[in-house]
């Protein structure tokens, strides 16, 4: 662990040493030193995973934070270089997640390839701000390009369409973002602000704010319609926003978990009879956190449409599904969305963080344009214009390069593996007595429970009584078995807690996979199920002889 | 440039291909080939620096953005990854931003230590998410740890406090975000939803809405106090949060670029006076974008407590500054701030992008809490139950390191030259005839313009209408001395517009300079200035023989 001060005497900030810690071209040496270290990083990080497969060492953040206590900073530099390295490597990372481990299932978390991590390192060294083009110039068109290839992805317009856009200054196709999180906030704020676009003496939402907008427009409250497994960034968007968390409305899912259509169809009648309310969006899941199912995009595209509603659709996991020949029919419907979200840490395996939006209409996002008179100004190629970002690294960087090195067929092998997988996965539970398979995998994602046979006798009993106790009883059992798999440190899956059907009060704790680690394979599977069983008997175990 | 499609007939997208590409702890070689491609990224990107000490390659956005029209993402692979690298150095860097150049000193955004690069590799390679404890553990007390240290920079608690919060799993000291806009947007979403915290049958804004939060409170309208000087994304967080980027009201200021501390008075005063406003916060600007100036923060923390208004620091910039002991002064008054905004990747010199923000109560973020079921459940160490975003990467991991191998007097070094040599660039100006300073340094930051003796004569002449007239030529010959010196590529200041003032009609065209790189000298500040009398003189010769 990370010693407590080791301070050494000989460690002066000097301003000599600071400036060859400046990438100086002039200094031919510097060559060596700068791979010096990263050959430290590299070989020290690698070195680090032959030793470690599983997930993480068995010491509690109890435990750990104790050497983490000092508030102080170091008048003088602490360590060289070289020892912070070495501290990374042998301190931290042990006791960081190695989420490269494919026995590392339980989060949209994942290893990425190797090239990613080149990627970024260029991306850092070149250090480019895309908010503007004085601080990025050819990296703002190699976004621009990359855009147009991702939105031709999920919206296969003609030819002429990107011909027109692709470049253009005064259009845009999509922007890159933080995250999900940013990417929905987004979307659902070009659509508040298109609900409430200026009209009259009234200057538009942005501008006067949601109290004049209300007014102007004769409403009471605005809503946003979402599945009840709509991600919980859609409640933090709309609390942001200013409509009130409360107003992202979940709909009911059917038994497969996809939004309820009719359900849908009844709430947007309702509040259109009532009168007094404004529905910004209705939001598709493609790809929900919790269990991996793909609303029917579709169908509930034609139901906004009839109904004049923004349909957004949050892909930011399922979207590079796209890419897949043989499963991207899994989303149809995407390609009708007014808008949609991918995560480009997730499914295109880049590195941690990287958002993405798309929008229908190159036009669309000029409702959230804003300028300043050192940059971005009116007509310029400044990137900054139209994003909730302002500074941000050159993330499109990585996405061109990595769509060139893997091409979409080989994010298709990505895609289909964790796809076919998740069901061969979803085969082993159903032929284990001792588990029960909770949702069946729509892509990569399934949710699943320790359930002996013993208990699965209770559910089927039919007693709505005996069936909630019952499902008391495996709630702790299986938060129990989660817990002890993750903090023995060999494998991680994660939990969740599901509504069965649309009633609250019978609330299911599930183990829940995600499996997007092409070295995951079905051995590992059994490995991780098998050592599930076995904690599950040693519970028994301890509980009957105590 | 990059070749139109140059695709290889054998490179298919395979499997076991696929697979080498993550990383496999079981082969050995893989560590040589890991090395390898960072070889050729490193020397790559240094013999890149040797040849291009310059800005960029004199080519045009136009002309280049015909090399990025081909919207089609290839299905097999397009590119080996060494021929990517070869390309984005060879074609991608010459004509992107050598922002690390000496000679670049037009922006916020700079040369960084060359550890930054190995730090951010670590991070990539490491592959965190630091919004929960399952994708993160060490990381996540890593971070507390690191917002605690610049926690105690800017408010120099007790010791006591700091123990009591570090590592503290139910208070927050602050949160590393995605960069200066969102640490001031999560600052003002902290004052919006404590304004307007529930009460009685009201639930509070994040959960009702901004109409609903009015009518609880008997309000009509909420604003944002800011000098004129203030970031433009202030506006847009006043867009996003409902309350109108118009009710973001500019502030008259002084002759010196700070705020008008009468006219901040009066202002409060006769919002109070009207009854029906609410005022969510005042910010102080700790180094404006345009001129660097800091406002009079104690002063302005004063007249909040007097009212009882949050006082938000935005400290973006200028924060750093607090590492000088020799001029941390020039912030007195930041630890009276309710928050503060720090951006990572200005003056704490770190690679794009990583904003922080700090609150001086530990649990006043409890305001835009949210939990959701499978993570981030109540009473976690989940850090993303208190920030804007979802997943992120681990830029704490970088500022740890960071501050240990500079030291605070490291930082100090870079600080003190660039406030030094800031100094010493104007006394420059001051003795060039063909120069103006607009306005004098307060920290590294600088505007002038080029204002040849003839047209200084002009203003000086005290007729309102001959300066407006002088002013308009002036602003001409200033937009074109930058744009031709930008677009020769050899160095490059940036420009803005500046009221004389606080009259809108007065609007000075001036050349801003930002002083950062300690590589930039007096030598090379005077070819920059020697560069734009020379560009000027071909304007006035071109003019004249036109």
């Amino acid at each position: 662990m990370e010693t407590k001060k080791n301070k050494e005497p000989e460690l002066i900030a000097d301003r000599q040493a600071l400036l060859r810690t400046f990438i100086t071209p002039e200094r031919e040496e510097a060559r060596a030193t700068l791979l010096k270290y990263m050959e430290q990083v590299l070989f020290g990080l690698h070195d680090f995973l032959i030793q470690h497969v599983g997930i993480t060492q068995e010491k509690s953040l109890m435990e750990l934070s104790v050497y983490f206590q000092d508030s102080n900073i170091s008048k003088n530099p602490e360590k060289k270089l070289a020892d912070v390295i070495k501290d990374l490597i042998d301190d931290i990372a042990p006791h960081a997640v190695n989420v490269a481990s494919p026995y590392f299932i339980g989060h949209m978390t994942s290893a990425i390839p190797f090239f990613m991590v080149h990627l970024k390192t260029i991306v850092a060294a070149l250090n480019q701000n895309v908010v503007k083009l004085e601080t990025s110039k050819v990296v703002s068109v190699v976004e621009k390009q990359v855009l147009a290839k991702i939105h031709k992805l999920v919206y296969r317009k003609p030819e002429e369409f990107y011909e027109e856009h692709i470049q253009n200054t005064y259009t845009t196709l999509g922007a890159f973002v933080e995250g999900g999180t940013s990417a929905n906030l987004t979307a659902l704020w070009v659509a508040r602000n298109i609900v409430f676009a200026p009209k009259g003496d009234f200057l538009g939402i942005e501008s006067e704010g949601l109290q004049a907008a209300y007014k102007a427009y004769g409403v009471e409250r605005c809503v946003v319609l979402v599945s009840r497994r709509g991600h919980y960034s859609l409640r933090k968007a709309g609390g942001l926003l200013g409509i009130g968390n409360q107003n992202i409305i979940p709909i009911n899912v059917d038994a497969k978990h996809r939004i309820d259509l009719e359900c849908l169809s009844q709430t947007i009648k309702d509040i259109k009879k009532e009168g007094k309310t404004k529905i910004i969006a209705v939001i598709g899941i493609a790809g929900t956190t919790e269990t991996g199912t793909v609303d029917p995009l579709e169908k509930m595209a034609e139901i906004c449409s009839e109904n004049g509603i923004h349909f957004h659709v949050d892909a930011a996991f399922g979207g590079p599904v796209l890419m897949s020949d043989k499963y991207k029919n899994l989303l149809a419907g995407i390609e009708l969305a007014d808008s949609v979200a991918i995560d480009g840490h997730k499914q295109f395996y880049m590195p941690m963080s990287c958002g993405m939006v798309y929008f229908k209409s190159p036009t669309i996002m000029d409702a959230i344009e804003y300028h300043a008179n050192y940059v971005i100004r009116p007509g310029s190629v400044d990137l900054g214009s139209k994003t909730f970002s302002g500074s941000r690294e050159a993330n499109s960087l990585i996405l061109d390069s990595a769509l060139k090195i893997m091409g979409s067929n080989g994010y298709a092998l990505l895609i289909n593996h964790g796809i076919e997988l998740a069901r061969r996965f979803a085969d082993e539970i159903n032929k284990r007595t001792m588990f029960q398979l909770v949702t069946t995998p729509m892509l990569n994602i399934l949710t699943y429970r320790v359930c002996p046979p013993e208990y699965m006798k209770d559910l089927s009993s039919g007693e709505p009584e005996n069936k909630r106790s019952t499902n008391k009883k495996l709630n702790e059992i299986n938060r129990d078995v989660q817990r002890i798999q993750r903090e023995a440190g060999k494998s991680f899956v994660s939990r969740t807690l599901l509504f069965e059907g649309n009633n609250s009060e019978d609330r299911v704790v599930v183990l829940r996979c995600v499996i997007m680690n092409p070295l995951t394979d079905m051995k590992i599977i059994k490995e991780i199920l098998d050592e599930q069983e076995a904690i599950y008997k040693d519970i028994v175990f301890e509980q009957e002889n105590s």
